[in-house]
């Protein structure tokens, strides 16, 4: 029996997706092999690569502008790439702080020998907001900032438009979970495993004009040019991950319709579960300040941690996995990717009800 | 209909491991989900790579000298870890130049800054054989070689002893055919989809007091260090791959009985394709010089390229696949993986008897 995936990632995926994924596991596409046994340089794995971009392409509004590209090493190989191509040693750069992962990104630009710098950062508030007010540095060579925090739940509803250069977005736990205004952005990425695919893939889009500035000194395999130039396949690609990713993006342009209809059903789960929160008389204390709240990752916590133990273990019992928040924070979290049904929510808004009324 | 896969990589996986990878696509191991939806700190995941793990080491007979990692990136990015790791700005390394993979890795050696030296070469005998004499620095850090060199159908049989360092070898294409005398190796690694699993990732032993000389001011996707301290879990790993990997490694160690058995196996399906070949008068003509010759790779021509298009394209229409040469030689190969049976290499036999008879 499928249960209610509420993982932080890698995360629930479409039903539709695996299913298909299974029935042509032996023989895809009439290969008469399962396209993990295709040559990625054959006709078939390049018709379906080439597919997989134009999809992505095709919900985010991507035009010539930009490169789409597929990596691997997730987001800690974006961290290191990001400054090793466009800060090189000593580099200036900016880095707003919102939470763990833009902490690495910014400690890994250091390892890569660049400067970067904090133009902003919620530390001192525990990472409950997203800023708002900014020192830029106008030499940085691009702003990096986390767009999703899926550790916090905190999310970015409006980007900064005042930044010296480019923003560079990692926007792993919320890309293609709504449209996107492009407009700021030089670089967004997301690692594959929370709205698109399985763990190994990570998608890149790049604006021309800032990957034509990228240094050479670089590892082939974290050159953002190398990747351009040889449509991904400047070595093997993650060829399952590519193509489950593949088949995400035709289930969100066919079934779901596109990034409008997911942002609206996103926005009524994530309404659906702040509301019992907020409604539970402060039994439930939701973690992020309501004006950064995340539509993708619901943080809250009970009153006291025994409850909380409580609650994944009975909630898991009860066919709602992956509940817990985020080792490094603790407490509880609901992960609500785009694979997560309303119906799910409403399973857990159910049980966080009857929970509450026998604990409370 | 399941193809005979001769494919050079991504190749053939065991019809067993796919049968069973489909069956718990949507419901894994009781999770009530995908192994893709599993988190990968859950106790289901680890207890898999941990198998996984186990398995791969008792398969090799590794002991806790070594460490095991399973990366991302291919063998193209252990070309940049490697001298990153063990060598630095300026350090001195030897490679052992056997072909296309060699000549990159010993080129990407210098985009990363060492300072690599060719300690051997067959680049003047168009790498149709395995050097046998070696100009070893003994300064080198360490000593880089291919051991089964995909392109050009050639594999070494006997590996220096003599070297000053320890030996690094690329195995991609045979690790898991065959047992290995550990000995002189400080690093085997390979990158899953020619013997293991599916593309996106890459089984790395190091022996651990070459991992301890490792320099620490590499990027950490980069750093053998930091995936040895995390146990490959620094950040989410490519689940999906190293799940079926696993299942690979129980298909050897249970269904195979061994490497071993595995190469024997190996060395049948092989002894039958070059015999076919040397014993057709000079109709097919394999490119390797005997003593050289790959088990896993047997690459040969016909009398004009004519010919080889007609072969490859009707031996793909009677369901032996992927018989074309690499695109940079051109020819014909065959790639006889582990999950390639010794009745596929018999059908292609018979094809190629009854090919030479219509227009020989």
């Amino acid at each position: 029996m499928r249960v209610a995936n509420f993982n932080g990632g890698p995360g629930a995926l479409p039903r539709e997706v695996l299913e298909e994924a299974a029935r042509d596991l032996l023989d895809w596409n009439g290969t008469g092999m399962s396209v993990m046994e295709n040559s990625h340089r054959g006709p078939e794995v390049q018709a379906m690569a080439a597919e997989a971009e134009a999809d992505f392409r095709a919900l985010l509004g991507l035009n010539g502008d930009w490169a789409v590209i597929f990596c691997q090493g997730g987001a800690s190989l974006q961290f290191a790439m990001i400054p090793l191509n466009f800060a090189g040693p000593g580099g200036r750069c900016d880095y707003i702080n919102t939470g763990l992962w833009s902490t690495k990104a910014f400690k890994e630009a250091r390892i890569c020998g660049a400067n970067p710098r904090l133009a902003a950062s919620s530390e001192d508030d525990d990472f409950t907001h997203i800023p708002e007010v900014f020192d830029f540095d106008p030499e940085a060579k691009y702003v990096y900032i986390t767009s999703n925090n899926t550790v916090r739940g905190t999310q970015w509803s409006r980007f900064p438009h005042n930044a010296p250069g480019p923003l560079v977005a990692d926007m792993s736990s919320e890309l293609l979970s709504r449209p996107l205004d492009l407009r700021p952005f030089g670089l967004i990425y997301g690692g594959a495993q929370k709205n698109i695919g399985p763990a190994g893939l990570t998608v890149v889009a790049i604006r021309r004009e800032l990957a034509d500035k990228a240094r050479l000194d670089v590892p082939s395999m974290l050159s953002y040019p190398v990747y351009i130039k040889n449509q991904s396949m400047y070595n093997t690609p993650p060829v399952w991950s590519l193509y489950v990713s593949g088949l995400t993006f035709k289930w969100l342009l066919n079934t779901v319709g596109g990034l409008n209809n997911m942002a609206a059903l996103n926005q009524a789960k994530s309404d659906l579960l702040y509301q019992a929160i907020d409604d539970s008389q402060g039994y439930y204390r939701g973690t992020a300040r309501p004006g950064s709240r995340s539509v993708m990752n619901v943080t809250y916590r009970l009153p006291g941690e025994e409850l909380e133990k409580k609650f994944k273990k009975e909630s898991q019992a009860a066919g709602l996995v992956g509940l817990g928040g985020h080792r490094s924070v603790g407490g509880l979290r609901a992960s609500l990717y785009n694979a997560v049904t309303l119906d799910d929510v409403r399973r857990l808004v159910d049980f966080m009800a009857e929970f509450q009324r026998v604990n409370g």
